[in-house]
């Protein structure tokens, strides 16, 4: 296991500057992007060094096999290695790092699995370029049809279809991959906690020395939804406008932000306004109208649900309309194998987690699906100051490492 | 007169269709676009109808003189044609319009001017594509140096230098050009209110029929000044950091609006957040900061300084930090020339304004400078809606007649 981690820090250390911005120290991976291929020649550069091949399925996603999982599917671990805009460094390299260290593991150990072991690093997790998460495993699972992710278009007005073609690939061979898919009889993600839940003691209290609390085995994904809302006002000159003759859309937003608060707070969920777009946005005229995204999650369905009503209604105050754009239900992974590693991982504590990910979209397809999560101490992720201590992933490979010779092991596998 | 008044609606309804949107109904009209371009030839096939050649200065506004100013100083009369963001068809053009009606009025009663009489159309009044407004009598006056000017950008990243390339002009023409300043003995500029003073009786009820109040004269601009407020928050997961360990900077914004409008009505100011940045500005991030931008007036100083001081306590309370991005006391215009406007107009209600005019500009370089203001039954300004009724127009058309007949009267103008 030794080998194994200096393997972890060597590859950490390779990770480190690729795509990193001077000016904030956040991390700019976006999909096809030149920092995006640098990044996967360096995943085929790691898996050709372990003598691995590298496919890439219909979406681009590539995987790497040990073993042939054409005669029988196999156990997958890994995750993503592109980023959110000046994301950090963890939420998703975490678990293509940890993965690639595991198969050292593996065999300084001398263990051969039984079952074909692939790794996978997932294309595009973050939509951070075109506006759809998680497009590498809903292209092949076919949750977002080819042709729809072809015509996304990025903050330049590039298309998805024109980044494949800069990129070299060929448009017309994106769709869903059944094949891929038949080869994964099991998928684990390790991923780094984007919350604090295993940074603090059962009592609240931070506790980051409590070794039990290092990894969690994931048990679902909170249900969560996206709703646009429209507030209206009147265009108006901001310096002639008398107060009482006023339809201050910006007013009906501060409304709406006050009530996402207040409505979460009341119903144990989380609810954010991060994105708004306002009309005509000049600083001189009196917006018009105000487009404000509501993010809206929490354990329980009804407690969402509920929470958004109390936005929306205090939206409709102002005259609001609002449309659903997107609404998800809890995303339970498979009992079985949450079980099983409850089994391998005793003391790992169950958590569910607000976050979309590749994971959730493949237990939705119906592949058992695991995931784990690493102790993240101050729960900030998707920022540069998104950390998790080495120690903390080190554990985080030793358990990836025991879940997968279990799970690989013939005996108990059948 | 009313010869003068038929060719008002005519280059009335001339202007009409151009740099309408039609799926706004509102106007683009930007400095030195292909609209403007043909804005600016209708104006000088205008004057050479009237047998009036057009000179430009050296920021391109475009002057049109009865007489020659150069032997001694003349009355201008004019306003502007471009317009805000999907503004209405008035700002601007009423008082460009009127003046050419004038032309024929006094032409239709054999009225020769003593003084010289010009008619200007300002170019670039309203700043809507590069962010600086009354740019071109600020240019000319030097209150906007060339140099910094030339350097400005519009939303395409396209400096003011290269769109006058464009348009077929050298940006090293441009500067302050005393020779076209010195030509104005005074300058009225009629303009349609941008509230609803004129169309509220003393008492406060509506009254749009009180002939009395269809034009007054402008006395000052009120004193305005622009903040920007930095709030900082904390780039975080939307779905997975717990409310209690967020740092949300939407919040500071949500206060930061409201304690905008309970602080102006608490000072009989407006203030007004029409314009913000939201960092990251993802739908499922934490906003890590959020750029609001103040708009502040009202008729003192004092007061406005106290609206300001209120909403950035507020800001303060979110660890938010200000920047006072242009401060303009108050303008107040010759109060001798509006002493003589009041003799010939002796019903016209004498009114401050909000908003800036191309004529602060002039009234700040040293020009005697006065301002008319046709009634706006809605109040509503720099949108679709915007409008003033065909009578008050005429109305208005009339007493700038009144007005340019008396001052280029030479035993009065002595």
């Amino acid at each position: 296991m030794k080998t194994a981690l200096s393997g972890f820090d060597r590859m950490w250390a390779d990770l480190t500057p690729v795509g990193r911005e001077p000016s904030t120290g956040g991390y700019r991976r976006y999909a096809w992007s030149r920092t995006d291929h640098d990044l996967r020649e360096w995943f085929m550069g790691e898996c050709s060094a372990r003598g691995l091949d590298v496919v890439q399925d219909r979406a681009g996603n590539q995987w790497a096999w040990w073993g042939d999982p054409d005669t029988e599917p196999g156990v997958v671990i890994g995750s993503h290695l592109d980023s959110v805009p000046d994301g950090g460094a963890f939420d998703g390299p975490l678990g293509v790092v940890s993965a690639l260290a595991v198969i050292d593991a593996l065999r300084a150990e001398g263990v051969t699995p039984d079952l074909p072991l692939g790794v996978v690093n997932f294309v595009d997790e973050e939509g951070a370029r075109f506006g759809i998460a998680c497009a590498g495993s809903r292209i092949i699972t076919g949750a977002l049809p080819a042709e729809r992710a072809l015509a996304l278009t990025d903050a330049d007005g590039i298309t998805m279809a024109q980044a494949w073609r800069d990129a070299g690939r060929d448009p017309a061979t994106m769709g869903v991959d059944e094949q891929a898919l038949r080869r994964v009889g099991a998928f684990v993600e390790l991923h780094v906690e984007q919350g604090k839940a295993l940074a603090l003691a059962p009592d609240g209290s931070e506790d980051l020395s409590d070794p039990a609390r290092a990894v969690a085995i994931g048990t679902d994904i909170w249900p969560h939804g996206r709703w646009r809302i429209e507030i209206p006002g009147e265009a108006n000159h901001a310096g002639t406008t008398r107060l009482e003759d006023r339809r201050d859309a910006m007013l009906g937003l501060a409304q709406v932000v006050q009530a996402a608060r207040a409505s979460a707070a009341e119903h144990g969920c989380v609810a954010t306004v991060g994105k708004v777009r306002v009309e005509p946005g000049g600083v001189n005229a009196i917006p018009s109208r105000v487009t404000a995204w509501l993010d809206a999650r929490g354990s329980d369905e009804s407690a969402v649900r509920a929470t958004v009503d109390g936005v929306l209604s205090a939206a409709a105050e102002h005259g609001a309309t609002q449309e659903e754009e997107s609404w998800t239900a809890t995303t339970r992974f498979d009992s079985d194998l949450a079980t099983r590693l409850s089994g391998i991982l005793p003391d790992a504590p169950m958590l569910g987690t607000g976050a979309g990910h590749d994971a959730g979209i493949l237990a939705t397809y119906g592949t058992p699906t695991a995931m784990l999560f690493v102790r993240n101490p101050t729960g900030v992720s998707h920022s540069p100051v998104e950390f998790a201590a080495a120690s903390d992933c080190h554990d985080g490979v030793r358990a990836l490492a025991r879940v997968v010779t279990d799970l690989c092991s013939r005996e108990k596998a059948d």
